[in-house]
């Protein structure tokens, strides 16, 4: 099993690369909110392709055509479901790979996993391209979670060893941090972002790929929401961001850097200002104990390189059991960073609206506060 | 709800830190598996105080009277339940603290989660004490995954500043890695294990405290377990690690460090060994597409300085919002690193066994292996 | 929430009556397995109306367009989605209804659970067609359990006070069941199944209604499937068979006859003939302490009469809060037992296969004795 | 997996008749609700042999020694633990038994689930003795739907072939309900009661059992519970009820007879009473499409005789594989309806506590509304 998530919203992702269609069917949404198509075409399209030179040249409308659960952009209450076709799909560049691993990819382990039945054209299930489901379910948890003041967005942190300035946890208003994640190439710093450009095209250019860090912040979400032990924010957030293909690390706070510090600094103290809580600093992340602090939340994800590169590497024929060279052509992105950045908040979006569905004290407080 | 984890195992923890009791539920072990009682008393030893100078004086026996679920030493295929009774309890030491915030500490979010009704002494059902059930059901898991072969361990691999030589991930020998896990302080070099300690010393001189990271190895576990998107490997690890108390960061492989290379680099190329697939490097942890490749699994955690200090520290006073100063007294680790290294052999060893549980094919194949 | 079930197989159902399309995501099915898309097509057409005069005149293809998760008609292992197209839609004649509930129907509930926004169009994400994508479900099941020697087969036990032959449920054949559960009308007694086709066009002609019993059997399957307390068979089997429309009673073997008995008769005897365990009565239907005994697993289901009569009905106008009448129009079967048959047959299948998948034990042995 | 159940409730039922101590812990209960001992006892005490002739002579005092999770009689939010202690068993009974299959009793299938290793003493984790922490799981639910007005009470429908008066499900007041559910022999009317007496004592007198069928009610549940399809009132009904042992079959409102009726009969024609929505009938048991309808919901549940009869029976060996007879000694009950009674209606509560914490805009209404 694979693709299912969730306890109050649940979300089943479905689709290969290059099958019939990908998509997602989502249940648990409440009825009766209102969904902007515009607002969730916009968010969508900061995933995909633009076929600049950062991206891969596979261009896909990635429109979700909504089959059910939305009646004049208002939600039903009964499960949603969206589909992507897949209309650009080139299978045969893949015919030839089809029992050669291409390092840093699933083919392997996928052929191994699904004894050699999985679809494996354009990585099949595995395919990055499934995060675009995951962004649709997210935006619209993101459109709500808005309604009750809680803004979601993220920047790309750093690629490769070039770093944009970090959100400041505490201060960062939710205006600043929305338009910073809206931008085409979302950092704070647009001189730093033209450096990072730069690096990725030099990348490119040598056949290359970098990975990169997102940065991302939850702003407005009141204190008390979580749960000691498994339920607790971190665990929820991490059981579905790990899910996006490419991630190997996951800090929230300051993360490894807590490591290095004494206790008395990596406390945050508590003070109240105008009757409102409030940290000095902010190195837990905005959690303690799996339960919102009501001061922004803010966590990092590390993604790999994308693992696709035409220059030759060593792997094996997986089948014949034998060793072999392989030369990844194909279109691809030589950095997916820029287009996670979208995928993380949705995935954000996702794992909070599904605590705060399973906590209605928390929940009842939201819709009488609004 | 907070203390339920798992699809095929579920454990149930429960307890507060000056409740009667506290103790675990686990479903789902299969039948017919012996349990030798004297290596769980050990590994739940590594876990407990031993009243050093780095640990809390605080000393339970910690010993689990097993309520059901296995007859003589043999699981009987249905729950178990163990009790780890609370007898060394200093309740007053919190009563003065009731409303008064420990900095780092879950009195504030616990109180606005459970609406002040939460068992608040001794951080009730937020403490680290909760990890002793966890450590028992682990203890259970990883001595059935071992009759398949597979091998989990730990060491310290930081304190502060102080780094220990890696695990080296992919020559690492099972017999090696469990060793080092078992010493009282587990470290690969003892010198640097020495001078850790002097540095926990030194934090405690100063009342204060330090974190760490400790680094962790699956040893053994073939190709095959996992699966793409929500049930990746790294999702099953994720949500049950971050449940340990004090863990504000996980990375698999190189993690954060391989956004920093570029892909040549990152993609972890294949060989043929004796007919055996090997991996030159092991920069994606011993998991690609969320599916283990059948090398060394790595992955490591960063846990936070101890949050009690008893440094004077700014805070709240949550229930008559005014600030105040708080010194925190009582008896603490000034580091909880040592302490914390079989709770993270003990949740990957959970992960693993719900992640076997699930996936018949690959079960059946280790069984018969075997 | 409503619409996803299941723990190692899941299942999530998504459309209403009149929006798009209909569908089904089904997740957990195993890879390599070879589904014969003719046997399927059969099995989804025996739930279709076929304009006859027991069944709704609205006839829609009701063939399932499989979007991904299927290979050349090989299961993948990754999620399979299914859509059905919703082409013969009459929405007008649900306009005037939209604030009248139709007695029987969930306009009423629906309003009141969804806040007045769900589709109430043809009864919307309530309708019985949402059984079609079940059907689909269920006959990728059947077929899989089917290479393992399990069969499924269900008839027409009752129509209002008309009873069919039960099946014999110790010495019943699969092929026997399988053959009786294909007719067009599926009884054991062709003569009684005329009897009750006239019955139900008695009630048509009445501009009335009736519901029947469909009883069930599963033969084949080994001893040693379900779990005691909650996860016994008939836990699994009921959480998913009351899911399907109109549904009011289910049980087991002798079910509530089994109350009129001494415990001398209702205990099933065994007995060894051949060194194969066999029982002389099967009054618990196969399963006891909620585990498969090696027999026959025998259920029944009670249905109730289609809802939808053009008698004249006192109802009310919920969103005006007055007191009115109904005439229900449109296209209804007077009768929806026969259709049911297979949902029956589908929903068994689903919750077998899902527990087959979490026994692992049970799964290997099932997969080296075939 | 055996004995975990709920979503948004979770309990986790542990231990064996013969093992130290059974027990359940309940996590997902909001904090700050005031639990009643008192009551909570006397709740418990109608699951309990009063030794009485009816009764097994095996007396267990069966009061829980709750661990965690209330403090001062008030619930903490957290999970809360109650064990009950085994001092009452006589292990040697089952000796002798070890082999040979009590007939409707879970040897044989207990053997073959779990290989042999399971605990059969007394029937281990199949003993009807698990369903005290059950009751009083539910107990606690019970007490907390009452403070939203909400009423389960059951009461004994039927002892073999003699019948109480039913529920008069639609002007059920629930003071009447509770009172009948109360006696130490509840039934509504007490002559009818005499001779179910005189029914049990005279099968008793035979070395044999009788079973029967128990009615329950759901008086004061407002409208809009539930959902359709897999989440459907009847759907989380039915998987907990099913786990209680014994049970045979399960049917809402009229059940197997509305097969008898004609649609015009079988739909319960809505109107309004001083602008509250009625019902003229209750054949569909106070749910409609899933979800409650906000008259009472009305179930019948079949109790199958008292498997343990002292009448010699034929069974087999299964160990040696050969045909045997066996007379049950030990102790038992000559029917178990009477004790069933408080588990059926704790498994309700629990069903209806877990819907209810699933549905926060329906939790935030009760909560305001009271």
């Amino acid at each position: 099993m694979s693709s299912n998530w969730g306890t109050n919203l649940k979300i089943s992702v479905f689709g290969e690369s290059h099958s019939k269609s990908i998509g997602v069917v989502i249940d648990g949404i409440p009825a009766g909110k209102h969904i902007d198509m515009e607002q969730l075409t916009f968010f969508m399209s900061r995933r995909s392709s633009k076929g600049s030179k950062y991206d891969t040249p596979r261009i896909e409308k990635d429109f979700p055509d909504i089959q059910c659960g939305i009646l004049n952009s208002v939600t039903c209450g009964t499960p949603i479901c969206a589909i992507i076709g897949n209309n650009n799909t080139k299978s045969k560049d893949y015919e030839t790979f089809k029992n050669i691993a291409r390092p840093g990819h699933a083919d392997y382990t996928g052929y191994i996993r699904y004894g050699g039945f999985n679809d494996f054209r354009g990585g099949g299930h595995f395919s990055g391209r499934l995060t675009a489901p995951l962004v649709f379910a997210g935006g619209i948890c993101k459109q709500i979670l808005e309604t009750y003041g809680i803004t979601i967005a993220a920047h790309i942190y750093s690629i490769y060893n070039i770093y944009d300035t970090p959100f400041d946890s505490l201060n960062i208003e939710s205006n600043f941090a929305k338009n910073v994640s809206e931008k085409f190439f979302p950092v704070v710093d647009d001189n730093i972002g033209l450096e990072m450009q730069k690096c990725i095209e030099h990348a490119r250019d040598n056949h290359n790929s970098v990975g990169g860090i997102i940065e991302c912040a939850v702003i407005g979400l009141p204190a008390g929401l979580g749960s000691p032990i498994f339920e607790a924010l971190e665990c929820k957030l991490a059981s579905i961001i790990f899910g996006i293909p490419s991630i190997k690390g996951l800090e929230f706070g300051s993360g490894f850097d807590i490591t290095k510090m004494y206790g008395s600094e990596s406390n945050d103290s508590y003070e109240y200002i105008d009757n409102k809580v409030h940290c000095k600093t902010n190195n837990n992340g905005g959690i303690i104990g799996g339960i919102s602090v009501g001061i922004p939340i803010v966590f990092r994800t590390a993604i790999k390189p994308t693992p696709s590169i035409s220059i030759e590497q060593d792997t094996i024929d997986f089948k014949n059991m034998t060793n072999t060279k392989i030369q990844v052509q194909g279109r691809h992105d030589p950095c997916i960073v820029r287009r996670a950045v979208p995928c993380i908040e949705a995935a954000a979006a996702i794992a909070l609206m599904d605590s705060i569905l399973g906590n209605s004290q928390f929940l009842c407080k939201l819709t009488e506060d609004k």
